[in-house]
């Protein structure tokens, strides 16, 4: 209902984008972007209507204020820079403007006089009179808005004030338009908006940094990093690879947890129950530093808030962190919410997990599966407050030890509220920091995440293979509203999931999905060196099942050293992929993804665009077979003419080809040339 | 943010359906009508999620409940009946439920225990110990249902309680299910809501009766009703043509304003700047009853609380509107919110109009054009609440005489705010009042005229004619988010609006025009006796223009006597169309409305399905030349097998035919025959 202190307020506001659930949550935007926002505005009958974007970053107390521009239909629109890290706010201000609409009409009724100046009277549409008294009205106008000015600008205004209402007085028989066009901008820069309406309540912008957008994640296992056979890798280790690394091209380094791994329950070999005694187990069954039965470092405060001995030290931890940024890339760590049997919160905190009748602690279970080795958190716990608290505190443990990115371990099966809580706590006092979501499960639960303030998120890429597939994901993850809110992030293969496309389509599969991941998400990561070296021998399916996404020999449970420039490796595409996701912009955003026509089913052609110019790639779909066929090219998207011949030079092969309109041949064979990425080289 | 005090609830809410603007605006409804809500609910974890829908008549202060079922993708849905006008609250509530994820998980456990009951311990997947355990959890949990149960069903959980506790204490080597389904089924009556989700703020969903969604509305001129030729028009001699109207199957009757027309600048014929003194002017320039030199009645008020003298006394009206009832009908009076200058408002509150610089009230220009007959109401005034105050009691005036329908004369021209608490207003204290809008402006004024109250609207329809445009027109009036705020009425016809189609397609045209918005919209109208006569003779262009909707000798300045019987009448056939609208449901709303393919874009085809059976229409939309084809009939959406036969039968001719499957022939002649109304008789 409106509230009587508005009635005077004429104008309606409404259909704002972007907003996230009716402004629930903020929409994403990235650093120096420009943020457009639309609505609808409007007002009754037929006096022209004004409005402006308010905005200002939250630490702000005052609206900065941008133009909104009418297009058709009372569709406005207007944008304002983020040039800040964090919350924004912004809102509308639309108001009936008087004198615009005095402007126009008085227009109307000058080129409606008569046009002999010497002709008697006005002119059969125009009173004796209209002319003088829009004059005065003018006058009245104007003296409003020489009241909101000062100095200069207000002394101008009184100016025509006067030059009206002289007019005015000394009735003629033949007008001009009375007012320079200094004038009329000078007035309407001190609009009248005492009737303005305001969009309440203010919607949110959320701003990371260029990361969030567009980053190369490579995960590996530190402990298979080392090069004597059989030892246990170090951080050392890991510094020791991060040229090779950095020259694939990577931005995330990012490693499984580093937290001591339980004793009690642990898992053997392959996902065994039973683990040998030299067994290293799961990183993500997380211990005690006791449990380990090494000397605890200095300053350890246990479970996740310790380093496994085998790794190294705090120093040592820094001092890789620190080499990482030397090589132009940052660490990521995963942050695992569970607990082994050994971890210090089960005997400290026995209330945040679920105590059976027995007076034992709930482990795991999907009945009647049990995983005995880890101990879920319950957040219906009554110290609700306490758990939330050293949730938060871990991250803020390795913050305070330079870690600004977080890959989140099933972050699905922790309450929603705690997420909303943590994130926005950790985001609102370290705004750098990126948070990637291991959501897979359903729907929902995955945008919710992402809503509540997961930076990035994994996706169903890894299941949609097909054209039709991958077609209508991206259509669904590239545009509003889900590309308001939620950042995919394409892996090809996590240590959890060997696709069985992967498993069938082997080394051409490998080059398709790692092509796809690269340049359909701005986003993307892979895990190695099991990618690079095409592995992909599948674990023994589970009783009962024909098939497993588990890698053979899972490096979850044990130490894989390997050569990831062995002979096949994939290391040199890439590092080319990388080094063109580098070079071109249009690869580094996903908003203007556009798929076109191919007449094969097996060849997915798409565009990405930017300023600098656009990409153009072609993919066969299809490890097995060459594939060839004509695509049917957008050319509007491309901003090409309809007989425009142009140039296309791949940039993997530095091929170029002379295309013209939308039909061009194209041929694509699996393991040598599986994809075209195709600069546009205008003006031929 | 969330709230520290629901940290523990774990259920998510949202994307709930219907929500108008974000839940700003209501919902609309027919009394009677099962609101379905859809909305997406989930949590964290696997653990088993219940919902339920709550909902309230506005006046009714306690929750009543509906349970939510879930569907696939955590998307629920769950319905509640409307058995009373007005505003209903709906809310949902979501809690994680740990009986039924008990009850389910212990069906797993059981499953997987040995089969043979003599064997020794549990089975290799089942630990020793766990269905005991597991039975002493679900005993907690059904001693918190019999605390919230009472007498008897209290004492049969308790029951249950003992049953389980006693057999976990006697450990077997082999469990059946415990519970009976009456047990589980009465501990799901009482589940634990302690950590429930409910959504917030309360949703709304407004209730009217039938008519809002269904009526057919006919339009006429009291003062051109009389036989007599040459005299003024009265109530009495509406009176007397009640009898044929409601023969033709109307529900509406609807009375241009029936106030007093001003005599300043008045209007005279063919909308002439000046009158001839006995010329009778528009009805729509509100005058005061002295300006009409008659005595005025008994207890007038002037302006627009005055009847016209020389259409009779309230007495009369009364009378009228009785007879009316009597006939089936109802009548609409038309609102026009301006006023001549003669109106008493001019007098009494000049602060409610625009006052110039020189003391005139500002008259209606849209320069260099001026309209001095007209003033318009300033909406900006500082008497706002006054004016507010004031329009309210004119409709109340008229409520009180017996009228629950309006026509609200250019609605678009009024402020908005002033619409939504007027309303608002009007409709909280007469629920069963109902306002059609004169909205012919821009979509985003038309809409939200309709989210603000009113409840059926003039549309577009008359500048839809080719398949295209009705088609997409159509899916998207049928269709949610429109069809969840915005009532279609269709007119062929307006005094304001003779369509070019009809001005050149004459008599089949008006045919054409009347099946479409007889059967496209379940509200619609039309101006008679006009349309049953075909008139198509347009008014001379304004300067510049080459063609005017305008009727030549608009009936809006004068009188004119016609007989609706006159040969070449559609009366015939708009009396078996409106039978046809009340014999079948399913032409009596519009969200079944299904188009259907033919393979001439002269042909549409579509349906309208209620439970009584489907209507399927096919229409030539061309005026003058016979046109045939193919129909490609949706037969999932007719409920029909593909190769089934089915006869068809035509309710406008009576003739059947058989048809098979998607293809069927069709030929339909102007004038003759334009459309068919098919009623499908399934089992042939």
């Amino acid at each position: 209902m409106i509230k009587p202190a508005n009635g005077r307020s004429r104008v309606v506001i409404e259909e704002i984008e972007p907003q996230v659930n009716a402004g629930r949550h903020p929409a994403r935007r990235i650093l120096g972007d420009e943020v457009t926002v639309r609505a609808a505005i409007f007002a009754d009958g037929h006096d022209m209507v004004r409005a402006q974007l308010l905005y200002r970053h939250a630490s702000e107390r005052k609206w900065r204020t941008a133009p909104m521009t009418a297009g058709v239909n009372d569709a406005w629109s207007g944008s304002f820079p983020v040039d800040r890290l964090g919350m924004w706010r912004y809102s509308l201000l639309g108001w009936v403007d008087h004198f615009t609409t005095w402007v126009s009409d008085l227009r109307k009724r000058l080129a409606a006089q008569p046009v002999a100046a010497g002709a008697a009277g006005a002119g059969p549409q125009t009173a004796r009179g209209d002319i003088p008294l829009a004059l005065r009205t003018g006058a009245i106008l104007l003296e409003h808005a020489a009241g909101l000015a000062r100095g200069l600008e207000a002394r101008k205004l009184r100016e025509a004030v006067h030059r009206l209402t002289a007019l005015a007085d000394d009735a003629r028989a033949f007008y001009e338009f009375p007012l320079s066009s200094d004038q009329v901008e000078l007035a309407e820069k001190y609009p009248d908006r005492s009737l303005a309406t305001q969009w309440e309540p203010e919607l949110l912008v959320w701003v990371d940094r260029e990361r969030a957008r567009f980053s190369a994640w490579y995960e590996l296992f530190p402990r298979s990093a080392a090069k004597d056979p059989g030892r246990h890798g170090t951080f050392a280790d890991v510094e020791a690879q991060l040229p090779e690394i950095a020259a694939m091209g990577f931005d995330v380094l990012y490693l499984p947890p580093i937290h001591p791994i339980g004793r009690a329950f642990r898992k053997g070999k392959n996902n065994t129950v039973t683990a040998a005694p030299d067994d290293v187990g799961s990183p993500w069954a997380i211990g005690d530093i006791q449990a380990v039965k090494a000397p605890a470092h200095k300053n350890d405060n246990g479970g996740h808030k310790s380093i496994h001995p085998e790794l190294g030290t705090f120093e040592d931890f820094e001092h890789l962190v620190n080499q990482t940024k030397t090589h132009g890339m940052e660490m990521a760590l995963d942050i695992a919410f569970q607990c082994s049997p050994d971890h210090p919160w089960v005997k400290e905190h026995p209330e945040w997990f679920t105590i059976r009748p027995d007076g034992s602690i709930q482990y795991a279970e999907n009945p009647p599966k049990r995983y005995q080795d880890i101990y879920p958190l319950n957040f219906e716990s009554a110290d609700w407050r306490g758990l939330w608290d050293e949730l938060y505190s871990v991250f803020e443990f390795w913050i305070e030890r330079g870690v600004r990115i977080f890959r989140v371990d099933n972050p699905h099966t922790k309450a929603m509220g705690f997420w909303e809580w943590c994130l926005g706590a950790l985001r609102n006092k370290y705004p750098d920091t990126i948070f990637l979501a291991e959501a897979f499960t359903r729907p929902h639960p995955m945008y919710w995440l992402a809503k509540v303030g997961f930076t990035q998120s994994y996706t169903y890429f890894t299941w949609r293979n097909t054209k039709y597939e991958l077609t209508s994901y991206l259509e669904e993850l590239a545009r509003p509203p889900v590309s308001d809110f939620f950042r995919p992030n394409f892996w090809p293969n996590t240590p959890d999931i060997l696709h069985k496309s992967l498993q069938d389509g082997g080394r051409p599969a490998f080059m398709i999905r790692l092509f796809l991941a690269a340049t359909l998400a701005a986003n993307y990561g892979m895990y190695g060196p099991a990618f690079e070296l095409c592995e992909s021998a599948p674990a023994t399916p589970a009783p009962g099942k024909t098939e497993s996404e588990e890698y053979l020999n899972s490096e979850k449970y044990e130490i894989r050293q390997r050569d990831r420039n062995a002979p096949g490796s994939l290391v040199p595409l890439i590092a080319a992929i990388n080094r063109i996701r580098r070079e071109h912009a249009a690869l580094q955003q996903n908003e203007t993804l556009w798929f076109h026509g191919t007449d094969n089913p097996q060849l997915l052609c798409y565009s990405k665009t930017a300023a600098q110019g656009t990409l153009l790639m072609v993919v066969n779909l299809d490890p097995v077979y060459d594939q060839s066929g004509w695509t049917d090219l957008d050319l509007v998207a491309l901003n090409l003419e309809p007989a425009e011949s142009y140039v296309v030079e791949d940039l993997l092969t530095e091929t170029r080809y002379t295309w013209r309109g939308p039909r061009n041949y194209v041929a694509l064979r699996p393991g040598l040339q599986a994809a075209h990425v195709l600069r546009i080289v205008r003006g031929v």
